[in-house]
């Protein structure tokens, strides 16, 4: 076949595939959300900044969207996830090394006593998050996150933390990129722990997941080159951070900007308060019946600068309880 | 207009352009490259990858290339672009604020006495870098660089710096998209200079540029949030640093990577030592009359280890001189 050939066959399965996608996507946008302002804000912003010759058109190139992670796109209740991924491993790392035991936080963590690890403040959480990320390659650390990913199990709500992403979120996220956005995640968790799933879980590759990071180093063992992973903090993608490290990785102005705690208040302020049109959004949880309620109150996801700022920036306030039809839907296959 | 019309209309004119431009490219892949070993290599790696079914194949989301800048894609003789910049930001730094002149650096920089700069060392270099691109916000900054590059001109050549890409790069920058892959360029050169320009140079938008940097920090300023460049150095995107960016970045592995020194070295070992079909490409400057001749004797962009182990790693060295038909070209309007 000559390239040309080859060239047409390709295009021609893309754009139909193209008009499929984007017939059965317009049949219903976010059908998982409740009619109300919250859905109603969202299209407004997204039919504007799409309508060809309006007022606030954004080239589909600078139709970018972050997402937090934690809280935003699935649970953080009763702690973050990936905290729950460093306990476990902390006792398959003692299982097979009780030495590692005679550091308390590891001790802690492998027993599963929450009280312990409380008491050992951020400092404790730290260290254990370095002890149990660090010292693998890249390659070992995926494969780890991926078998875990495979089997653990949200302890009160016993399902697979990977069911526990929020179906109105993803159908936002499916609905953005319909619309020619480029989605990326923007999460106070570790980039490496979020990479390994954020294609299967929310349809965004690897390279469009930002994250906090620590230290790496190239290295070439037995003529093979690796990419090891040091017990050393790089960066904190949280709070002031976030707009940091938008500005390293993407180096451009996201338009769009969602998240649920005071920890992406300035990703959204970064986000909203550039002029044209711009979309802020906090995910409230008010929904005790079918997820949690804790805003102002909660260790993780703690809320309260945003909720009270959030009507004179012009943010809109999503509350699980009134705005979503469903909370959490199996993942499509 | 209802959102499904719309969405057609827009797939219906995306499908056009997608036809029109592979049309075009399809029919001569590579024609600024004179028949021969090297573009023979190329095109066989792309048709390998691309090609459904067959061995190579890989999928698009993975056709991950990797791009040097300086010496690669545009020229670094007789010193680094942005070293250029460096110093006409200082002549104009001292215009403003003569007392700046104190600093050593900045004096030889501003007076154009190269022999006191290279006297200074890589110390007084960096100092330089650091005083000249740090200290305004990221806006600033950009559009200082975006002044300089539609003005500033090559010492010799007597060309706008901007118009010293290599026409059979960006050919193949090209020939890469049209066949699906995501191109990265990856330098050792900063991030935020290059990303202001790399669109229109390369057609690569700033979220797919990778460089060295300095640290920024958040701020609001009179209730309007800003970014500003802090005069130290955050991370230097040269050698073993090379793979630790793309993995942080892109987090994958490229299958294809195009340099042309010794700070590329690992870079090319990264990308080519992954099992799969794998391209590594080296440009040699042996062109004294189009271009420059240099390799192993320059001071930037020394080229040694990468000549000496090309043989045995697979590496192709693309020869300036005999590989292509023209070296600059005016960018297409």
């Amino acid at each position: 076949m000559t390239n040309r050939r080859r060239f047409l066959i390709h295009a021609a399965t893309a754009c139909v595939l193209a008009f499929a996608g984007g017939v059965a996507l317009a049949a219903e946008p976010l059908g998982s959300w409740n009619d109300g302002p919250s859905k109603a804000r969202i299209i407004a912003f997204v039919e504007g900044v799409t309508h060809p010759g309006g007022k606030d058109f954004v080239a589909p190139a600078d139709r970018i969207a972050v997402f937090d992670n934690d809280g935003t796109l699935w649970s953080e209740q009763p702690m973050y996830f990936q905290l729950a991924f460093a306990i476990d491993r902390a006792k398959v790392m003692v299982a097979k090394d009780p030495n590692l035991a005679k550091k308390p936080v590891i001790k802690a963590a492998a027993a599963g006593d929450m009280k312990a690890l409380a008491a050992a403040g951020e400092k404790g959480l730290m260290e254990l998050l370095a002890l149990t990320h660090a010292n693998t390659t890249t390659e070992e650390f995926a494969q780890i996150v991926r078998d875990w990913a495979r089997t653990a199990t949200h302890p009160t709500l016993k399902r697979r933390y990977t069911e526990l992403t929020y179906a109105p979120m993803r159908d936002l996220l499916d609905y953005l990129r319909a619309n020619g956005f480029k989605t990326y995640i923007v999460s106070g968790g570790g980039i490496e722990f979020l990479r390994v799933i954020s294609e299967e879980l929310y349809g965004v590759p690897p390279e469009q997941v930002v994250g906090s990071s620590i230290k790496t180093k190239y290295e070439v063992r037995n003529g093979q080159p690796v990419i090891v992973r040091l017990p050393e903090v790089d960066f904190i993608d949280d709070k002031a951070g976030k707009p940091v490290a938008i500005h390293k990785f993407i180096g451009k102005r996201p338009i769009a900007a969602f998240g649920n705690s005071d920890g992406d208040f300035e990703m959204l302020e970064w986000t909203t308060s550039a002029p044209g049109a711009r979309l802020g959004v906090i995910v409230r949880h008010d929904d005790a019946a079918r997820e949690f309620a804790y805003d102002r109150k909660s260790h993780f996801g703690r809320l309260a600068r945003g909720l009270d700022e959030a009507p004179q920036r012009g943010w809109t306030v999503v509350s699980i309880r009134d705005d979503w039809k469903t909370v959490y839907q199996p993942l499509r296959p």
